[in-house]
């Protein structure tokens, strides 16, 4: 198999910028390849989206043949697509990029020809001729001869099916899916339109977190016959005999009213010409099946499968030229208009046309102002993509941060990792804080920031069982840590996060003249000096008595086994983590040799994590110190060659909603926001010439912020010198003011 | 466990006519004792139902427990109660009564106590002081110290259910009952309100007999705590480790939007004290959601447990009291009006309080002027029920054929099992023929008899491809007679079902003077003479060749076992049935000596099926021969005494939605209609002394039958003298319209 990366010609998109760089003309979407994170557990896919879209519409193919090397109910598996898998089963509509665990991915629409087969064991197809673009893929059915191309709208999607002469069939699988959650109804409206619900959630493995996805699917050609079926329960005995359906599926042939069901679907049959071409859409809504059919309605209104694709290659272009780069590789230029794609995923919109949406943990539908975000991964986000939508796209992360206050107004509570309406309480810590913190800091202020403090503060003082985002709070308020009281309960984890909360918190405090505030907070986020253990040289858990946990072991956990008092990780991947007080942790640590000494040793002996977000930070710490800033600039790019690549194992890991992308990005054009919260970077190498961000002038008071870097040879690493603004730098950490003051950022590597 | 028949007060009811019969004032519906056929395979139930209501509220105990000897997963099983049965799971809202196939018997409401369980293998219960009552049914649940007492309106159910102090549970399961089809979604609309659709159908196995049941339930008290269940689909490997609900019922306790799967439920949790009752209405409706809530709204607005039930009762008592009995037992008595009750269950109506109901075969909704009749067991009531209909209730009986009608312009045929506007083809024949004809000979005319004649003569005419009733009829109009082509294809019962409906069909065409087609139909429902064996003395199939079939048994069948040629019974069941041409079977079997000895013979050696319809009215054969009525009345009233009893197993088989029970009431009142269609009775002995009809005198143009019957002694049996309208009658088959206007029919016995 061969998967091309599809060099689209846009014609239809004169009107786009045209990117300058590199001299050769190439717009920035042509430069994305959407397969990059598609194995080696990046769970990014290639398929069709809009930024920030609801909807997206993948290649299914983790289920259904022993030929898959991944298989989704075999193994713990939370993507829809896997490079090196062959057997396709459909498109899934509605699914995530670059998370950890399995969820949406449902609505299966699959094209078929010959016999009607409604098992998606048997009517499953290999392919070939895979090609992707943004806003495109499309892939050729080498068991059916169907050549089967996808787009979307942000709330839609469409999908071309080119059919040989003969039977051809549509079908709508909604038993199968990525969500372990089951359930679905639906109903034919007419002969080429149906509508439905499918039950989604338990992500996570929260069982509560359920929500439902409902949809309108329309065929543009009228079917010779069409129903649905319905996986029938298994009978015994006399029973069994009697029924022929019994444990299979059962193709309902008449029946048109509702059908509802763990594992039902529906399908459509025609009388096809040789290279006749058949378009399914499908709208969603989180709402009704009513602004399903609007979503459609309204988004695909008249528009045939290459109208949505021109608007969805228009869109990605737009939101990908707010950054051109110059210079460098097509290699990095690739890795960075890919990272910027998949950074652009998630959040997404959660709202209809009309502007209805699921009220946070509520049975309400709401109307909101603006778009409403959803799938907040913020663990993983609070680190580096907010900071990133804060300097380049500001109107959507004030937006974001408008959408998490509203959760709070609805639900009690910031979000800590929201799914469509739902807390999944995934992961730990406080993260809202220094996402909204960062956001207010650097200037992005029309939102409510009292009532922002006050949600802050409530899950920052409330009692542990009144709080759900800080389910340890009497300890951590009581001890200024978090003991270990239960074997794998994270709680070293828990309270480093805590810790940077707090010291984001301090920091609103602070500017919000709450100097008593400010002081509280500022002085519990110094509470990680608890976890230093001098014989170790790392964190190590405490136990509820006040003694350290033992017989410890700082590299138990490498492996994502479990590790008492560290989630995802070992003692190593958190122990440089309180980038809040980096020279407070060096003089615990023994002052600057010791530190700098350590923290090297981490990366030279492979207790670096390049694949989970506690560490990423890690290598920007050297530049805190005089003279130690080479190893910052040695090490990102050594990461960066290391881990992003031009190939679908160029994501080191999970992608984590775009914070993996998003490392690769900051650090591509040479500044990294190291402190979630504090509004500063560190600089270090970037690997473009140049790089031009298109900033809002209303919000930055300029309309660009230029990186210029002069490179002596191809293997230049290290900066020699640096100016801002025209002026001398000297220092290797800065605010954000003074970049976007600055204006022009100019490296002199060596 | 006592169960006892329910003698209730009817304070509130005096407005209802008092029973005279008996001197002791008794009200015909104290007669009833609804748990006569719930067992021995009767299939009836105690539960709450009005006189052709949609609704009926069953105890549902044939599922869950080792403990009950009837379990409807472990047998063929076709009824939601057993007598014998012991273990609670529920009751079951919307039954069928006296039928051979499950089907409905869904919407399981439970109350339990104490730690909530979802299922229903855990959560059953046993019971004492069971009470059933028309309209009423009442147990105590022993392990949950909970009373259960349940109600009726014709489309809507209440339960009352008196707790103990503590913590209290209503369980609506939806994933269980007797059909055999699956699925259902279900919406939490308010603390107090749950609507869905449960799937239903699959009746007697045919697949594509599906259709909806559409619910609104309400609690008259808030619940501390609500919410879904479903059962989780297995999982296997890491996935089942990661998900502590896999393979179990996950309860939903915050998610309130659509639920749908197959095996679904909710839950609503109370705080109780002791005694509190909490009552639970249900309105369904096989339209919509909204039109189940309309139900609900209308048949209970502003009614609590007591005035729901009176109402049924009232309805009860003036249905019944249109036949009034005197003498007799009150065995007899009980026997007597126990089925009348159950030969009032169905048809029952389909549409909703606003005339909506779902067309037949089709998708539309439409209105209805009238009721609109469901539930035509056809096979079996067409030979009595609707003669009992017509005769005492003729507004419902000219209905019911204008529904049959309806059905033919809905659908373009008459039906033959029609169930909820499904076709389910169950069993043989054309019964809407004998109906309709029957129906319009006795004079029941205020229908489209033209459009009927056309919907009859397409049946019988059509070629068998064609033919969705008749799918034999190319051998039936080219031989005469349907050769055996499959080896249990039930061809000699096909054709002696054809030769009635084409005799039925001769009539009406020369009532209607279309005296070609009269003579034409009469000469092929002769055609009965082809299957006689002289060999065997008994009907015999005929093989394509026009060979016999041999080997051949004529006892083979007798206990059900697959037959070649019959349908649910040996050869001797059939032999004789050729009602249209009794003298003309006589003279082919050698005479009236040969044939009432064979006849007699049929009787003394046990080859009578009292349990299955085509040799329930042998009896009444005896009467076409001078001097051997004497046998007709003996063998009745043997029969009667025998096999019909105020008992559980009071009745000898399935009721067949109340054809076994009609036969008991023609037989017990002294007249049976023995040739389905023509308007002729034969006469017999009564129970009774006396025996009141009250007619409907626009119909008739009488306001009363009355059957007198002198009886020397208690043990007399024969008829000795018979007068009608005061003259002296001497034959013994009379026509409808004599006995209507003869309007006193006394009997003389000795």
């Amino acid at each position: 198999m061969k998967r091309i990366l599809l060099a689209y010609t846009l014609s239809a998109l004169c009107l786009l910028p045209v990117f300058a760089g590199g001299g050769e003309g190439s717009l920035p979407i042509s430069y994305v390849n959407p397969f990059i994170g598609t194995t080696n557990f990046g769970t990014t896919n290639p398929g069709a989206v809009c930024p920030n879209g609801m909807m997206s519409v993948v290649p299914f193919n983790v289920m259904g043949s022993e030929d898959n090397k991944y298989d989704k109910d075999a193994r713990w598996w939370s993507t829809p697509y896997e490079f090196h898998n062959c057997f396709f089963t459909g498109y899934s509509h509605v699914n995530l990029s670059g998370v950890g665990c399995p969820e949406l991915g449902s609505l299966l629409l699959m094209p078929t020809t010959g016999e009607l087969s409604v098992d998606y064991k048997e009517y499953g197809s290999r392919y070939k001729d895979e090609q992707a673009s943004p806003g495109y893929y499309s892939n050729f059915l080498t068991r059916y001869n169907v050549k089967t191309e996808v787009s979307a709208t942000p709330r839609t999607g469409v999908s071309r099916f080119t059919f040989p002469a003969g039977q051809s069939h549509v079908l709508l699988n909604l038993g199968e899916g990525l969500t372990n959650e089951t359930g679905a109804f639906l109903k034919q409206v007419s002969d080429t339109e149906f509508e439905g619900m499918k039950l989604l959630g338990t992500f996570c493995y929260n069982p509560q977190a359920i929500f439902p996805i409902y949809f309108v699917m329309r065929v543009n050609k009228q079917p010779v016959s069409s129903g649905y079926w319905k996986k029938q329960r298994p009978m015994t005995g006399v029973e069994a005999e009697w029924d022929p359906d019994n444990g299979h599926y059962k193709l309902y042939t008449r029946y048109r009213k509702e059908i509802a069901g763990d594992d039902i679907g529906a399908f459509l049959t025609f009388n096809t010409t040789e290279g006749e071409q058949i378009e399914v859409q499908m709208g969603v809504s989180f709402v009704s099946i009513e602004n399903a059919r609007l979503n459609l309605d309204t988004e695909q209104s008249g528009k045939n499968f290459s109208q949505v694709l021109a608007d969805a290659r228009m869109r990605w272009n737009e939101d990908l030229s707010r950054i051109l780069v110059e210079g460098g590789t097509e290699e990095q230029k690739t890795v960075f208009y890919t990272a910027l794609y998949h950074t652009l995923i998630h959040p997404n919109i959660l709202q209809d046309v009309n502007g209805q949406y699921p009220a946070m943990e509520s049975n309400e539908i709401l109307i909101t102002n603006g778009d409403r975000y959803t799938v907040f991964s913020l663990w993983d986000t609070y680190r580096n993509v907010h900071q990133l939508l804060t300097l380049v796209y500001p109107e959507r992360q004030l937006q974001m941060v408008r959408s998490m206050l509203d959760m709070y107004r609805e639900h009690g509570w910031l979000p800590k990792w929201e799914l469509y309406g739902r807390e999944t309480l995934t992961m730990e810590g406080d993260p809202s804080i220094p996402v909204i913190v960062d956001t207010w800091l650097k200037g992005l202020r029309d939102f409510d920031i009292d009532l922002a403090y006050e949600a802050m503060y409530k899950s920052a003082t409330l009692p542990g069982t009144e709080n759900l985002l800080r389910p340890d709070n009497d300890d951590y308020m009581s001890l200024g840590y978090v003991p270990l009281r239960e074997q794998y309960d994270n709680s070293v984890s828990h309270a480093l996060e805590y810790y940077i909360a707090d010291y984001s918190l301090s920091l609103l405090a602070e500017a919000l003249g709450k100097k008593e505030d400010a002081r509280f907070f500022y002085n519990r986020s110094l509470g990680y000096k608890h976890y230093y253990s001098k014989e170790f040289g790392t964190f190590r858990p405490i136990l509820p008595d006040g003694q350290f946990y033992s017989p410890f072991n700082p590299r138990q956990g490498e492996n994502f086994e479990p590790n008492p008092g560290f989630h995802e990780g070992c003692a190593w991947n958190y122990s440089f983590y309180v980038p809040h007080d980096v020279k407070g942790l060096a003089r615990l640590m023994g002052g600057q040799k010791p530190f700098i000494e350590k923290l090297q040793r981490v990366f030279d002996d492979g207790l670096y994590d390049p694949a989970n977000e506690p560490d990423i930070a890690y290598a920007h710490l050297f530049s805190y110190f005089k003279g130690e800033e080479w190893r910052t600039q040695k090490e990102t790019q050594r990461l960066l060659q290391k881990y992003f690549k031009n190939a679908p194992d160029g994501i080191p890991g999970n992608d984590d909603t775009g914070t993996m992308s998003t490392w690769a990005i900051f650090n591509m054009i040479g500044f990294y926001p190291d402190c979630p919260g504090d509004p500063y970077y560190t600089l270090t190498t970037p690997v473009f010439d140049k790089v031009v961000i298109r900033l809002d002038p209303d919000t930055w008071g300029s309309d660009k912020l230029v990186i210029e870097t002069k490179r002596p040879s191809a293997e230049s690493l290290y900066i020699r010198e640096m100016e801002l603004g025209g002026k001398k730098l000297s220092r290797y950490r800065i605010s954000h003011e003074e970049l976007i003051k600055g204006g022009t950022l100019r490296f002199i590597l060596r």
